[in-house]
């Protein structure tokens, strides 16, 4: 294992320390480095929260901050957070128009999420994300898993709570953008958890993992590794044969694992695109990074969010966290 | 080798296109995808031009935008971009006020903008970066190498022109910040070029390239791979030894070579404010990210530029790029 690390067990703590001092202007970690939250709460808004295992940074702590998520607590890597930890950043954002959990679709999250909800002395709502269509269930999940797409959620309710919108409005909005949203990931390599310190999973030099989830856990099916025309291709199917119908408009996130560099992705960007055109999609607005990752994974997803002219409005609002940032 | 690619000799420019399509509110691309030049040009202002070899991606067309470059001429990777691009680039952007080219000190790219500029009908000059602590000549500079040091000059110089600096201000700004930045790297893999399929260099399973060039040049020496804060502090160490006197306030930036997910980045910057803190100097701006890449490479940079406070004010002033983007 090559990372930069001193101990598998300090590499949250540490890496947490030095987040939240290169964004001082923008974010604080709350005590105990039990959750990260936004500089300068907002009375009488819709406190947005989320979380997750760590090892997708930016996701979640990149995108606390005016516009989007008020806090995110870290867990583990690839362990959901504790309910206790999810109670406290509850408490520390709930200002009296409530809390809205926005929850990645995977058991353990849920769970945790459910039970820090009962125990929140205030109004709470869910909206969980599930746009992964590579499979129906999973080894971490019953139902589809959420991944990339979540992002889109979290910045779309969070430009609508910022404009005061709440919670009833921000749990419908959110569970319609998560209804809009679809993705498909596909694996070159895969991460290495550092306690385990050797790779999740085996691919041979020239395969790859079609579908794969963003903690490497098993996709569709392994096959070739093949041009990427090819690639995007297979992947906007799996994403619009999974639509009622194909959307005239849409957003199109490319999204990077964590090792596969930029000029690769706006490569598949480019790709993407002509797909979508070639089945009458036209792509209205675009985000191509390394965004939703897997630790050292190289690969990459792709999302696609049906929009009109309200959602394409949020989209567009500030934004002024670590990660995404945009607007005066 | 596996990438996401058709074929290694049309992935730069369909990354191009990809670019140019996802940025089109920013950036054009110019006639032969010759250059990426800013959206809107503005009449009067100095043009900032910079541009290299492909493979360092956002480096350099992702800091094309208002506040920073003007235009940027992506070569080949790893290969200079040639007279004809950068000249047309130059003719782009060259409203009368003349072009300052930023050009990282390596053979080829000196060579070629010099070219170009001889060639260039209107006044220009040139800032060379040569940031890289590591090595004092290499296989691909004569003097030290530009590495990421590279960006901050090109933020804080379009920030300068951005308000109407003249030229010979902002080539006297240019080397003044790129004679206050020192920069070091260390790589944990080698990087594989697509044409060649194969990884440029060889490394042990615990062995790292301390000094690494962003070419995957060789560095300093080959060494055990060992803790995250005793890597910083070899890499503090380095370039605050090649100052006259450790400065008080700094700009630290943590750049990932392409490979590197942010939880260690932010790991690494957590190690080096450290580092710098006990030398008694202190991390008044800050940046960590992958933005000075090189290809696939897994390792990461830190760079430090001594600031002062007209700095931190070009610094902070607003910018509006594909992959730097703050202020209204």
């Amino acid at each position: 294992m090559k990372k930069f690390l001193n101990s598998p067990d300090t590499i949250l703590a540490e890496s947490l320390d030095g987040f939240a001092a290169a964004h001082a202007d923008l974010v604080v970690l709350g005590p105990g480095r039990q959750f990260v939250r936004r500089a300068g709460p907002v009375p009488g808004k819709v406190g947005l929260l989320s979380g997750g295992g760590s090892g997708h940074e930016p996701l979640h702590a990149g995108f606390v901050g005016r516009g989007m998520l008020d806090a995110a607590c870290p867990g583990q890597v690839f362990t959901a957070p504790t309910p206790d930890q999810i109670l406290a950043a509850a408490a520390a954002i709930d200002t009296g128009a409530g809390v809205l959990f926005i929850v990645k679709n995977y058991e353990g999250d849920v769970m945790n999420f459910d039970m820090a909800r009962e125990m929140h002395a205030g109004r709470s709502e869910t909206v969980l994300t599930d746009d992964d269509v590579a499979v129906e269930t999973s080894t971490w999940s019953a139902g589809r898993r959420g991944v990339a797409g979540t992002l889109i959620v979290e910045k779309i309710v969070g430009a609508a709570a910022e404009r005061g919108d709440d919670l009833a409005a921000l749990t419908t909005l959110g569970r319609r953008v998560n209804a809009a949203t679809r993705s498909m990931g596909v694996a070159l390599t895969s991460c290495t958890v550092p306690a385990a310190g050797t790779p999740t999973f085996t691919l041979g030099d020239d395969e790859i993992e079609i579908g794969v989830g963003i903690h490497g856990e098993p996709g569709r099916r392994r096959e070739r590794l093949r041009g990427a025309d090819d690639l995007a291709a297979g992947m906007i199917g799996a994403i619009l044969a999974d639509l009622p119908a194909p959307p005239p408009e849409v957003l199109l996130l490319v999204n990077g694992f964590g090792a596969t560099p930029l000029m690769e992705l706006y490569l598949m960007f480019h790709a993407a695109r002509r797909e979508l055109a070639g089945a009458g999609v036209r792509v209205v607005r675009s985000l191509v990074g390394n965004y939703v990752t897997s630790l050292d994974m190289a690969g990459c997803s792709l999302t696609v969010t049906a929009m009109d002219e309200g959602l394409a409005a949020l989209w567009d609002a500030p934004v002024h966290t670590p990660a995404l940032r945009w607007g005066a």
